[in-house]
């Protein structure tokens, strides 16, 4: 038996048999050739099929395949320049594994319900394909760039004893003995024990909103990336959250074009992201507003239009400072000088896809942070842990979470978030 | 002002000045010198002040240093063969950022129950420390490992509509509309489509398990590694379990000796960790237990002593395949010569650190699907998109989980999974 690849790695090959094992992606014929389009998840090879050099009942099994039916070929690697991955199978043999039943999803226009409902299928074709491909690599590059950097990768728990910004959006359980538990919006309190202990960490995880909001910019479930740093103020972490945007994009153009092609991103937006990213205050930002003829009162935070008029005044991400501290979470220090202000950032990717991180310097001082809990009505007693943090060898520390969802929507140009995650939950989707 | 630095990285520095931040491990004093003992989340150095080389505030402020205190020293490095790292520091001048209050975790022992209260704190620890690194160590290499291999990461959801392997110990929450969902136990059904899409995938991610069983061998909220592989048998995911934990393991012991000194592992015990690792079926596993006059009866799981006496007997970890299938999940594929075995693997880690890895060739025929759900007596309706895998170009394919907790306690010889993971969730534990 010939030589096992996969379709990535034919050029290896070229002039010698292989075996390829996939789906069949489509199909067309033309006399005595049939020409089949083979996908294996790691890309889409044509595989040349001629009458008189295979046996007749291979022949004519390809009449039988239906799209996404499972086979396997042994074939010789023709380097084709016209061939979309510059390769060509001439097949000398094939075994059908199983023939497909009429496969629900072609080429013509689905509504999002149909195919949300069919995700797990959904996920074979070319667009979801290149989008999750980016994701896989995305994270993974995020990954690699933080364990560089010394950071110790720390998880944080999903099941909580309490809200880290409030109750109103919690999934509950049943826990043990009576006891509740809330699925985690954030690893970030964690995340700062974390740092107390190893300096610099960072968690991946899934986090959850039980939010009744029905737009494309909002999951239930969705994955944060969260450095936390001690010994941090907010200029290193507005550093940080700028080498990190610079390094996954242009991980992305440089090993993921191929995907960016498939989705037809205009890589020309991307390559304009490099350091340093514009910087403005909220009331600088209100400037912006204004000048477009939007009234927004001072102390408010930004809804998606606000996001969406100032991102598009930049070429790249913009980072906001300084929001008023009311607009913001309980654990963000005050800046010194102004203390009606947040030392903390939204970054905005630009074409208004939103913001991708938040982040802050976190108050380090323990009666203020007491004062801040109070303010925010949060029961003292469930945040005692997180008060000892500033008892026993209080440091400045700061960190961001990054949306992973959102990031890749923006890379991929993906307006809905529902194609960023492999199996989207969304206010009225739970299934598959 | 000197150069910033962290200790892993003194030895770039040696008779320079650098400035080191952190906290006060632990101090002793002779005379005239004080020796501080610094630890900042890379490592720990000693750092010697002597009253006629540093301002007199400095040298009486060390007076009231606690430990945990926050500080930071200007020092010059100084190489010696002597000290722990092979480095100490010679301050010049020393700036106290928070003295702590009173420490509650001290050097003498402490009941697991006072230390998990105060995990938070424990995390800064020396044994944690080394444990949690050697964690982050591990879930990095297993990811880059599957990178290399041409792997997919692929996230699976949490809220799910369905359970996996039963119903019976799953987490439940209100999702919208008076609908339920439940956390996932296993990522694996949804990673069986990813492998139908991309080839081969892996998921990572917390699963969780309501079981009310308090052993040192579970945790309610755990975290999964699961490859799946399409065109796989079992015996290729032997191959790939049995790589990658070879993989793991030499890592840990290149990269994390100073780690696993701490924990006094012993290390031979991982040294002797290489391929081929012993495989034994169901049946031969019943004669082992019958040798060390355990009987047992056909067609039972085994329990943790069962899995114990039999890991006993292999210096590596031993795979155990051709459970019977009434004992396996509904998703094992059949021997399809001996259709009342399951085509399934356990691996148990040597020193009776039990189960790490479970998994199977999946069953890859529609009908023989739906009869199992059927026997399992599992609703049909919540598997359509599942059986959709076997209606759409099914193929053989295989995965396995590897239970990270499991691994981190094998790996540093720690035999209670509450110590490898920053916020362990037991039966009782919730908080912090």
């Amino acid at each position: 038996m010939s030589q096992i690849t996969t379709i990535d790695r034919v050029g290896q090959f070229v002039g010698q048999m292989v075996t390829i094992r996939g789906w069949l992606y489509n199909k067309r014929s033309s006399g005595k050739i049939r020409f089949l389009l083979i996908r294996d998840g790691t890309g889409i090879i044509q595989s040349v099929i001629v009458k008189n050099e295979v046996a007749p009942e291979v022949f004519s099994a390809t009449d039988i395949l239906t799209q996404e039916s499972s086979l396997e070929v042994d074939a010789t690697v023709r380097a084709d320049a016209r061939a979309p991955g510059g390769y060509e199978l001439q097949v000398s043999d094939m075994r059908v594994i199983q023939v497909a039943e009429d496969y629900p999803i072609s080429p013509k226009e689905h509504g999002p319900s149909f195919l949300l409902d069919n995700r797990h299928l959904w996920l074979r074709s070319s667009k979801q394909h290149a989008i999750l491909r980016i994701r896989s690599h995305v994270i993974q590059e995020a990954q690699a760039y933080f364990n560089r950097e010394g950071f110790i990768l720390f998880d944080a728990p999903i099941l909580t004893p309490t809200a880290c910004e409030g109750t109103s959006t919690l999934f509950e359980t049943d826990y043990f003995y009576g006891e509740k538990a809330y699925l985690s919006q954030s690893g970030q309190l964690y995340a700062e024990a974390g740092a107390m202990a190893f300096g610099k960490v960072y968690t991946l995880g899934p986090t959850f909103r039980a939010e009744k909001s029905k737009t494309r910019r909002h999951l239930t479930e969705f994955w944060m990336l969260e450095p936390e740093v001690a010994f941090a103020e907010l200029e290193d972490i507005l550093l940080l959250a700028e080498e990190l945007v610079c390094h996954l994009v242009n991980s992305v153009l440089t090993y993921r074009s191929e995907e960016l092609k498939v989705l037809d991103r205009d890589v020309t937006k991307l390559q304009s992201v490099v350091r340093p990213f514009p910087r403005i205050t909220y009331d600088q930002a209100l400037d912006i507003l204004r000048e477009k003829g939007i009234s927004h009162h001072w102390g408010d935070d930004f809804g998606a239009t606000e996001d969406t008029i100032i991102s598009e005044q930049f070429d790249r991400p913009v980072m906001i400072t300084h929001y008023p501290v009311q607009t913001k979470a309980f654990y963000m220090k005050g800046d010194p000088l102004k203390p009606n202000l947040a030392l903390c950032v939204d970054v905005l990717a630009p074409e208004g896809y939103g913001e991708i991180i938040g982040g802050s310097q976190r108050e380090d001082d323990y009666d203020k942070l007491v004062e801040r809990l109070e303010q925010h009505n949060l029961p003292r007693e469930a945040f005692e842990w997180y008060l000892d943090l500033r008892r026993y060898g209080s440091v400045p520390h700061s960190g961001f979470g990054l949306g992973i969802e959102r990031t890749i929507g923006w890379i991929c140009g993906i307006k809905h978030l529902r194609e960023t995650i492999p199996f989207p939950r969304l206010l009225q989707r739970i299934y598959p």
